[in-house]
């Protein structure tokens, strides 16, 4: 018989919808010792949240989210607010003694996530960010890889994470599904948004990383805010891309923005070693490129996996191979980690902790393209 | 308040996990009249049927579809069992005045497929033949260009199906998850299993086939068998390779095998107009090639379209443009349009009488492939 | 100090500008015991010819071909020219003593064909057929990995060759550039064109057909014709699909038409073994994907070769790793071929007798594709 | 009739290959008033030159540049040496009255460069350096979309060059064959040898750089030297990484490494503007990408482009829709458009001055790397 595990959700946006149907599938999919039970919903509209719960079959709703962590039926809180909202809830939350389990970036700057890991550290509560594309199967394919020594040395890494969808000048900036356009509520632009997913695999990937030298820029300069109804300066960088020094001694490079255009999600890595090369890309999410230098030369070439066969990280779960999975199914592997990894007693990566050193990375990548100077990362 | 709408289940193989999965995420992505309700499943072993139900949430459990199909708190059937029990099934449910949603292909043979059409047509029950890919996004939007004229006068067409699983002469027959080898329980290898799919889109996107010349071919001759413990001649076409000319005067080729090194499985299929032509391919669904020869002659080349923005089909309902979807989205996608149909009183396509027009090209072709003439296929 | 050969070459139009430039350049790339001179060219009309000579310094012209044939200085006859003269021709070449290198398809017909095939073996004239793309690298690469074992037992063949130059009913037939679409002329439409090249590779590749069924289609009844100026019947086939079954037991598909719409030129051929598969594409014919097994499962994927390297076939001749080469290329590899077989005193493929072969598959084709039934290949 | 221009190349090895062919080949295929003549070609080792001279026909040797210079019977002088001999071959060059084709990178340093223009400005000769990479078909037609506003304002450049051929320890510096891993003679390693490409399309494409940060990176710190017998410090830049702000507002990232296994010699860049987007892949030539945001948005996606009709820059020049052009026609492009300058009385770009551009900016990128700062270009 499987443990109920009570899930009291914040934030009933995208985020909202995308992890409410990982606890939904999860069961179906995965042998798990305990069962999400969707408890309570919680978002300060009366209206938006009873409409979400009853989509998903929240049992409760609350509009107060202090009122939600207060609730004795509630194991984990999930926050899917905004970014100016983490440090808050995340507070409470650990205070209250529930697992957190927490949208990133961690928080709008790396003071806001120091908080964080202090509190859940203090409270010793089960926590985990939600870097998910560490769970696409071809990902995890990649670690398996490189923890493999399949690729050697490493001498590059470089990630781009391109978008188009705010070019238009026209696009005004803040309040619902716009407030990834304001700094005061996102903390940063495309940095805090696209590039910490980039880091986050990156170190995951292939370790610390050391120095940066990055630029920035806004290329609209204002635009009208929702909440105001004025045209206001756009405080968020547009655009970033920075050089890089890993601890392991190889380089790399990465860009994001949300001006390139014919790119609607284009997260792509490649990581060249000694040995052997990968590339990943996620409008492809379900291929793994890969080139193997030990094969024979007349053959040798960069292939295409297909990562759906039973033998591929999470794939025994799902369908047969040739059918392919998609974006949704990476939220359900984290629910599927996190709660293996509670049953057995283990944190389930990335903690706050290990998602705090993307927040030092995004930091000194912040100050670099402000300072114009190369910027040590802090190791802790 | 939605309506409920009770679904009884029978076979609890990897067509019954597809199907429950898409009955409960219907409702959480689509606005619908009615509620699916997981009301039973129905296997004959016990053990089987126990977990299953448990697992996916089914309320109740059977091990005898007859007494399922009796029950009165059943709205519709759902066969997922065998070919060979497809028409004593549906049969029954017809008469017993429920819903059915029949796997495909619809019988073993077009005979079998007359009883279950008339047997519906009778009985005056909704009806739908799981032929999924139509629902894929990129496939449906392959129909809407040609519908909307944009290739113009067609002059080809061209589908393959490649496998490569049945390889290994060691592979049994016969019996639990092999029952696909099996020609008693199959009726057929790929021709039923495979090109069904392939003949099922080329006449929705194409219209209707007149005559076809096959080739059929049994690599393995005989495999050991499961149920009889004993090597028997295997009876199932290995391979099929047809050509065809449609009614529109366009020609067609087709093909599938499950001896294809490679390609698990690489359901492709082209389409080439006097203006424009189409390519799908299974492997990477969530994308559609577009050739349009009215683009200016200095950039004209084959459009990779990304099938994942809102005015997409079927996408407003999922993520954001560059978040692709997978397979099992068709199912979803067949529900919502079935339950669609239902609310509004019009049948979902594909009735058993439109995938009675494939079963007359599966047995035309298998026909052609004994006699070595070409076959017209029959109009009914 | 190198050994000319002096070359007579008949038609000065598109191969006679592809064969010009082999000769010219293969010295510059190839060791050879023999140096090309492009002693004489030849074609009806004067002016024609002079501006050709000019252009690749030809050092004679000729407008009759029965006096270039008659020239003592003259080592070496290519025909150049429209089907319809091949066979005129090469008999006269053949007992005139000269060596003969003659384009594809070898004649419009297998009686044609049978005729030059027992002039250059009467008269022991080293011959050969310009079926280049033999010689491009990959393809060469392809029959090296076939021959060493590397697929085994062989399944499936499939190739196409796709054009769409044709759409236009206004095109008209017959005449200079035009001579493809008048039957007289051509022998077929795309049968003797296009399908003869995947025939020839195909057999050279996977060995002898034994068997085909066929369709043709001409969509454009009448053209009018530039000899006549009036409207006439179209006889050629425009479009030519066919199984076929190769003596090891594997099965085929061919198709070629000019009517597929954003393909200009797509050659493409694909081989199922047991234990690999291949496939080529003449729009990157450059590359090769190669797909193996034997790969340990999780890193199982199709390999894109990019054959450029030095141990890669030819391309130790040309420049460096990455740095592709064209479709030029392949005629300057099959004058290196035939003159390191004139120098060894051996011949080179395809000869006469080699590609008499294609000429029965493609008249079994056609007689297929009439009579509605399957024919039978004759052996020789 | 056309007039004799007689060259005299002084290099023959790699570049003096691609240089001859051009020469050779380039009236065949283009009409010009100037045919080259093969007059002399010049190398140090008197068998070499020799050998060289007979494969390519050469009509005369020297191995001593001087002496070709100062032969009255020279019109031009090509530079294929390696980079430490640019300057004074081209200041006597330019001093003598001869034209000057200039291999890339024009000189080690902008210093070096600085003579160089001073001297063909002075003694008003015409001069152009091989950037040959401009005149690949698919990379005119992208500067032709560009200039035609096709991408309206540019927000993002990105270019790489990979490779992967030093990546082996025991691989010596220096020598023949090998010059480019030494870093007197070659001035620097992959920024002058591979982004000096990548920097001169940028420029020609997107307009000037005004400032870089960089970082460079020597992998193997010590290799034996082919000319001393001794292990020796390899000088070189491994690889090399910068951003960089165009003057037109636009970013820009550029990385070149020849530790990026599985990568021959991928140059690639990608331009995105506000209303298309260009992607082009040296591995790939003959295929241009563009993504126009203008069509229709359900049939939106990025389009390949087979660079191949004659529509398209050259192209006309060569073959057939479909049949794919190489390498080595890039330097065919090059002679054809320097001559049709001559006799137009008009420059062929990349001029000397035009090439010095990319000297300045290879130079910040070094000074950069080195100081760890932001280095402003100089415009001049």
């Amino acid at each position: 018989m499987k443990k109920p595990w009570n899930v009291g959700l914040i934030g009933c946006g995208f985020m909202g919808r995308a992890h409410s149907n990982a606890y939904r599938k999860v069961g179906n999919f995965f042998d798990l010792a305990h069962q999400p039970v969707l408890k309570a919903a919680c978002a300060r509209t009366r209206s938006d949240v009873t409409a979400f719960a009853e989509r998903w079959g929240y049992e409760s709703t609350e509009t107060d989210w202090r009122r939600l962590i207060d609730r004795k039926d509630i194991d984990a809180i999930d926050i899917c607010t905004p970014n100016d909202t983490h440090r808050e809830i995340a507070l409470a939350a650990a205070a209250a003694g529930k697992a957190i389990l927490c949208e990133k970036p961690l928080a709008r700057t790396a003071a806001e996530g120091a908080d964080m890991v202090a509190a859940v550290e203090r409270h010793k509560v089960p926590n985990i960010v939600w870097y998910n594309y560490r769970r696409v199967p071809a990902v995890t394919l990649a670690k398996q890889l490189i923890d493999a020594g399949r690729l050697g040395k490493i001498f590059h890494y470089r990630a781009v994470f391109l978008q188009d969808w705010t070019i238009a000048a026209e696009l005004p900036q803040g309040g619902a599904g716009l407030w990834r356009l304001d700094k005061n509520v996102a903390g940063s632009g495309v940095t805090g948004d696209l590039l910490a997913h980039c880091i986050d695999t990156a170190m995951w990937l292939n370790g610390g990383i050391d120095c940066v030298t990055a630029m920035t820029e806004t290329f609209v300069k204002e635009r009208k805010h929702n909440l105001t109804g004025k045209v206001e300066p756009v405080g968020i960088d547009d655009a970033c891309a920075f050089l890089a020094r890993f601890g392991n001694g190889s380089l790399g490079t990465f860009e994001s923005t949300r001006y390139a255009r014919g790119h609607k999600a284009l997260y792509t890595f490649e990581i060249n070693g000694e040995h052997a090369s990968i590339r990943w890309d996620l409008h492809d999410l379900h291929r793994l490129e890969f080139f193997d230098h030990k094969d024979e030369s007349i053959v040798r070439g960069w292939r295409s996996i297909h990562v759906t066969d039973r033998e591929m990280p999470y794939m025994a779960h799902w369908w047969v191979p040739g059918l392919q999975i998609g974006y949704e199914h990476s939220f359900v592997h984290q629910v599927a980690d996190f709660l293996n990894g509670l049953a057995e007693g283990r944190a389930a990566a990335p903690t706050f902790r290990e998602a705090q050193h993307t927040q030092h990375v995004c930091d000194a990548v912040l100050q670099s393209a402000s300072s114009r100077q190369w910027v040590d990362v802090p190791s802790d």
